[in-house]
């Protein structure tokens, strides 16, 4: 078969694999028809994803037909179509029973990090009794894709971690892929008012179209004063941080108000200044995390009623076999005004 | 009447002053019948709370008997016996609505702050009808004056902000009388293990009298190395900061599981660094707060009913005419084996 190899810092190459094979009864493999790239796997190729080494195959997201399950699974068969989770969950371990699959004791995010990934004609899904979904019939499989990590992270790690009430005043700092579909989930939950704050007008403008109700351009540095000023001097009551760099993340501790949740789901390289000496007294809450996907029921739920649309975020779709050139238009997404891309190989 | 006075910092005086008077319908005259001092009262020697000026009484703790009230007041008459919470709070504020009594926009912590304080024969407390609390009969008063202030911060900002549970592994940096506190309140809750860390062998005894399952002592900085092998390498559930510096607050994030709680109590003077380059994946809440004083109703009961007996904490009792003498122990806890002094005016 063929698939997207990392090679070192930098270095991908599209090339000749052996088709995965069942490994342990609880293993299914599945034919990919649908996957798409991850700002993780920029990361991974920009070097910051140690655990990532020569020869892996990227990818954790897609959607696919099964074509052969071990001898220990019960609930999928080989035809079935299905949304793969980026995170692999055992299901009995203690972390596991508590719905923390992203800290599985035999899991995790393992896919296209320390196993092969889903950036391939084929991929071996571990525990695939708890890590695959049953594709509803009629579901756009493209909104499917972006159900395999962004949207749960997005909901989890953003929009719960950060408790959006309805009435609540959010600030989402970075209008890209993971700040637009913070954006969509967040209206799950009815807030007053959603400011999107980026450098980019163009990301801006988008945004409004996705239900942003004020846009903060942060490109002057005066970020916190505009939002102050939007919200009477108050403060937001969440900021959710969507993009991973210590400035941001202290706008985001800078525009909280008194009891403010600051939920960070921006990947970062560095520590950051928290100002304790300003938010010890002022009742905040501070969240970080990786994806467990336990949303995913809920979020399929979502997309079936028609009340949130995953497929808004893909601006781009190539064969698999050009994902080379896909990569490209994703590495320079602004320039690109490129959201998700979707690779098909059907 | 006389009362305890800043003079700027590092200076105060017992001296002759003016018995309040009421100044609104929703006031209150009461006599201070028991008081205490508070680390926060250090701080203010310390001058590190500008907002207390020359010429104001401390104190923010305490229990007496009214002597006057406002036309105004409705659940209060001259001769009862009150419990003075540290928050005035006026009941219909957005804050207050919320039960946020921290972030009144008419008081929040005005006592000995904003407005002249405990520390004196008499005090006038604002918005009286929300901000004390009759005193069950036969209650003892010294276990009340912990109902101030220390214990619900301790409960509130400590135990709840970090949702201890049943089975947890909770640890708290610090065995100075907030850590004491939330000791003892966290047992509400029943954790697995309580690990008590200071510097200090003296205290860690004492915790050991009061529930701690296991102790470290940090003055070899390996703090986190020992608390890690007592968890298997695992690391806790919760981690309560009741210091206030950079180096405990370290202590706290190093320690902390996979969906691990960091509860902030400690009042701090200057940033952090929030190590987000290790958290960003592990699904941790880091909280801070200033206390509501909502959980007063609760630990009043748990007073009564025996469940937790605050008084241990008392150590020291002066007369309030011997305020000075009684500072000059505080000032000196660790030396002086001293926790919470009682001054009485009775």
């Amino acid at each position: 078969m063929k698939a997207l190899v990392f090679r070192g810092p930098g270095k991908i190459e599209w090339i000749e694999k052996d088709k995965p094979k069942i490994q342990k009864p609880t293993d299914a493999i599945v034919r990919i028809t649908k996957t798409t790239i991850c700002g993780t796997d920029l990361h991974i190729l920009g070097g910051d994803v140690p655990t990532v080494t020569d020869g892996r195959i990227l990818g954790h997201e897609g959607v696919g037909i099964v074509e052969e399950v071990g001898s220990g699974i019960n609930n999928f068969k080989p035809g079935d179509r299905v949304l793969i989770s980026c995170v692999t969950s055992c299901g009995r371990c203690d972390y596991c029973k508590k719905a923390m699959y992203a800290h599985c004791e035999d899991g995790g995010w393992i896919l296209g990090n320390l196993i092969d990934g889903t950036q391939a004609e084929y991929v071996r899904i571990p525990y695939a009794d708890t890590s695959l979904y049953h594709i509803p019939p009629g579901t756009d499989e493209e909104a499917l894709v972006m159900l395999s990590d962004i949207f749960p992270t997005s909901l989890e790690i953003g929009v719960i971690h950060g408790e959006v009430q309805p009435g609540d005043v959010v600030a989402i700092v970075g209008a890209g892929p993971v700040g637009m579909a913070t954006l969509l989930t967040a209206q799950l939950y009815s807030p007053a008012e959603i400011i999107m704050i980026d450098l980019d007008d163009y990301r801006l403008e988008q945004s409004k179209k996705f239900g942003a109700t004020r846009t903060v351009n942060s490109s002057g540095g005066n970020a916190v004063e505009q939002v102050l000023e939007l919200t009477d001097g108050e403060g937001v009551d969440v900021a959710i941080e969507a993009v991973g760099f210590p400035v941001t993340f202290d706008i985001c501790q800078q525009i909280l108000k008194p009891g403010g949740r600051l939920a960070n789901v921006g990947v970062h390289g560095k520590p950051v200044d928290l100002h304790l000496e300003q938010l010890w007294l002022k009742n905040v809450k501070i969240t970080t995390g990786l994806v467990s996907t336990s949303t995913t029921p809920m979020l399929l739920k979502t997309v079936q009623s028609g009340k949130i649309q995953p497929q808004r975020l893909v601006t781009h779709r190539f064969p698999l076999d050009q994902i080379m050139q896909a990569y490209e238009v994703f590495r320079n997404a602004a320039k690109e005004k490129a959201m998700k891309v979707i690779l098909y190989n059907e």
